[in-house]
């Protein structure tokens, strides 16, 4: 595979291959093998913490070899590997803790009728499981990632298909977690790495890979899940494809912040040169001096904005592409033109259309599909119901923003709890006066949303990621002595659990 | 559609009718428009309260059309409602407690690098689910069953496709359910029932349907499962398709208990005239004296069975020729020979085999797939490394049983902890000692294992069958004034708890 400088479009340096079948066959199987040796929970959270250590430890060579393949900067890429190595340790707290086994003993019970026999429940690995790196992560949602920490977590091995953006990057941070099952005792090919598309699709059809996880477009993702559905035996798809991130700002909030909204927006949606999945890329904004005046606020910022480069030139090309068909459509304008800037830099901008454009299908519904870079789409209502109407055409998404005045915020039973309602529906989280971008890493986190937002109901980021790689078994009349230790009446793990009924720990 | 008594054949009524795809339209949207209705949780905890009221206060009329429907029998259909209406009360009690919301609040902290927002989660209804329909359980599994229930529970109108074996059945509980909705001041479309296969297949496409549980045949659940995932925007398909609930028998059990576990086979696999999906259709026993002696109180006892009749004459034909199929393979036998007996009933059976013909692939696969009915394979073992290689060749299944000899139960790291830890990835529940035809409403049931027993991780009986039909939602820096009364600081629900990583209540 071949490195390449997104700055200057040039080859960095060969590294790693592409995988052929034989090649995920070998590496399916062997972290097949490595699933025993995570079972004890010690081992689990020695190999998270082992983890973050090993990827701090070669932490200046992993940035910098980031930022050579994603111009995203050192800056952004030393939080990113905060965020990483933070996550894989808060998984070893999450498999200290033992909540996201959810241990429910039922006792038997013989003056039922029927009679209850005894019943413990508990949650174990699926087994294999397989991730799919993202373009706009190198670290924090790819080879080390969030599903990568909270599989191991789960005590699930894992091949990780790197992305073909930083597979040197994916390389150093593949070894680093090697070096770190190494070092507690593990196989080593617990996580492997490999390379290529093919290699992708064998890995989502390989008999003894039980569930993947995803983050990408909504092109390749939706492939890969179709494959995972296809297969003899289905599995578990956990893919986040793609996400508007609508924003509605109410009149009164205009009227309250222009100022500040209008620079909160283009802040937001120029991060890192518009490439997070959380992007607000949709936003109604009222018709109106208020509104007037919120744009004017966008415009100035978004005009000042720097250009950046994007992560690949084939981005590049796609949002050049994709600015100028939106642009194209009537009644659509372009206060701040996004576009190329030299030969590897875009810049930000702004498109504007009224609403009553998108109250039925039509050509304008290209401006409700996500644009990747840094663009967004004010879109401009003169009524709430006109407002609704739109919402009501959107798909679903990771986040949804409501900007509300301060007494809106305030009042239980009006615009801002009726907007509040209309928008849960829209989206997994619901931001009020914040905005999207920047996810935190906590048990409240919820980062997935309706179809094409994820696949599942699941999040990819927080303490309950780890449920996707878990089911749960149940043993029925075992005797004490065959138990496993998370399931005997003595609870030598300490676990919280619910016990006849009631909620222990 | 025509209500048919299998005992003779004969069409019993005309009730209901197949219903056209504008029908299955009409119930989803009113089924969707519903969905507010059952937002407040005291409601939903009154119908599902009036629901089993209602079935019982209609019960005798229920039990008599379930009987002369399926030839099931008035005492098993007498516990069959007991079970329906426990099952309705117990998820209102799951409503009432809360903690399947998971309520997870983490305050805001400035003090983190990033600082940490204010993010609250938990769990919000799909929308409409469509539930389909058992043959082999027209009330537990069917219009008031399980999947009904827990999707009320968790606030999701449904429409309900009923099985073709109980239209009337159907159409009586249907009723009860819809008077229990009216009891309550909610909408009766919050539930409906439709007849038909193409409605089958319009409702798992509509668009406004956003889940589906499923009871019943490989053949057919896998069509629904490919047609979910194959929608423009898929949606999660519970489906439950078959299991052979494989029994794995010692060589010592066999010798201290050959009549005692015989007998219970025989008993298990017979019950319900062998049509439940946890029949033990898959036996391995030893070879040699012990396994004889067992064989030997296996064929006496299921040579007394009486005959029964199966739920239609489609299954029957099946069974008839399923088990001639199996017992022409070479070297298997059938020291009772099952088949039909007079026009409309059958007769139990059993098929020996050597394990050496399952060792690898070929004719004899047929003996590791799921034949409905009362008949059971019973597998000869001369080694536990020739089990253990049987085991390796089968698919997921809903349980599997481990019968051990007193001295296997008691040894921490011997025999039986080994056979326990080779099950387990095969199944759902794993038993010890017991019989898996039973399955008992609990917490810390689980009745869902590996394809096909299951299509997805989860169980469709006991308290966390609610799972399937949620998605979680968090909110970031919300005002209290707009929170959900779920997620405020001062709990007015009283909801168990995470706040700042502190579990409460």
């Amino acid at each position: 595979m071949w490195s390449v400088d997104p700055r200057t479009g040039k080859q960095r340096e060969q590294v790693g291959a592409e995988a052929t079948a034989a090649d995920v066959d070998a590496a399916v199987r062997a972290a097949h093998a490595a699933l025993p040796a995570l079972a004890d929970r010690d081992t689990r959270i020695a190999l998270l913490r082992a983890a973050a250590d090993e990827l701090e430890a070669d932490g200046t060579r992993i940035i910098a070899s980031a930022d050579a393949e994603t111009a995203l900067g050192e800056t952004r890429l030393t939080g990113e590997l905060a965020r990483t190595t933070g996550q894989l340790r808060a998984f070893a707290d999450e498999v200290a803790d033992g909540a996201y086994l959810g241990v429910i003993i039922d006792h038997a019970d013989t003056s039922l009728t029927p009679p209850r026999p005894d019943l413990r429940r508990y949650k174990i690995p699926l087994g294999v499981v397989a991730v799919y790196s993202a373009s706009n992560f190198p670290l924090a949602f790819s080879v080390p990632g969030g599903d990568t920490a909270s599989a191991l977590a789960a005590g699930c091995p894992v091949v990780v298909k790197a992305h073909p953006d930083h597979p040197a990057t994916s390389e150093l941070t593949g070894a680093a977690l090697r070096r770190a099952a190494a070092a507690v005792g593990v196989p080593q090919d617990t996580v492997s790495v490999v390379h290529g598309f093919e290699a992708g699709v064998e890995l989502v059809k390989h008999p003894l890979v039980t569930a993947a996880g995803f983050t990408g477009s909504v092109r390749g993702g939706r492939a890969l899940f179709d494959a995972a559905a296809a297969r003899p035996v289905p599995i578990p798809f956990h893919g986040e494809l793609g996400s508007l991130n609508p924003v509605v700002i109410t009149e009164d909030a205009a009227r309250e912040r222009a100022e500040e909204i209008g620079g909160g927006l283009a802040g937001s949606m120029t991060l890192g040169t518009g490439q997070f999945c959380t992007k607000p890329g949709f936003v109604l904004a009222p018709a109106g001096e208020a509104g007037d005046a919120l744009l004017a606020a966008l415009t100035a910022k978004v005009a000042e904005a720097a250009p950046g480069v994007l992560l690949d030139g084939r981005m590049r090309d796609a949002f050049a592409a994709g600015v100028r068909e939106r642009a194209a459509l009537d009644g659509v304008g372009a206060p701040v033109a996004a576009g190329e800037a030299g030969e590897n830099a875009v810049t930000a901008g702004i498109l504007t259309v009224d609403a009553a454009r998108l109250a039925a299908e039509g050509p304008h519904d290209l401006l409700i599909e996500e644009c990747f870079g840094p663009v967004t789409v004010l879109v401009r209502y003169e009524t709430a119901e006109q407002a609704a109407a739109v919402l009501s055409r959107l798909p679903g998404n990771l986040t949804a923003t409501l900007h509300l005045s301060a007494a809106e915020g305030e009042e239980e039973d009006g615009t801002g709890a009726r907007l509040l309602a209309r928008l849960t529906p829209l989206a997994g989280r619901i931001l009020v006066n914040g905005w999207p971008t920047g996810v935190a890493v906590t048990a409240a986190q919820q980062h997935g949303g309706p179809y094409p937002a994820t696949t599942s109901t699941s999040t990819s980021v927080g303490a309950t990621a780890i449920e996707r790689w878990l089911r749960p078994v149940a043993y029925q009349d075992a005797p004490a002595a065959l138990l496993p230790a998370e399931l005997r009446d003595d609870n030598p793990l300490g676990l919280p659990r619910r016990v006849d009924g009631r909620r222990e720990g």
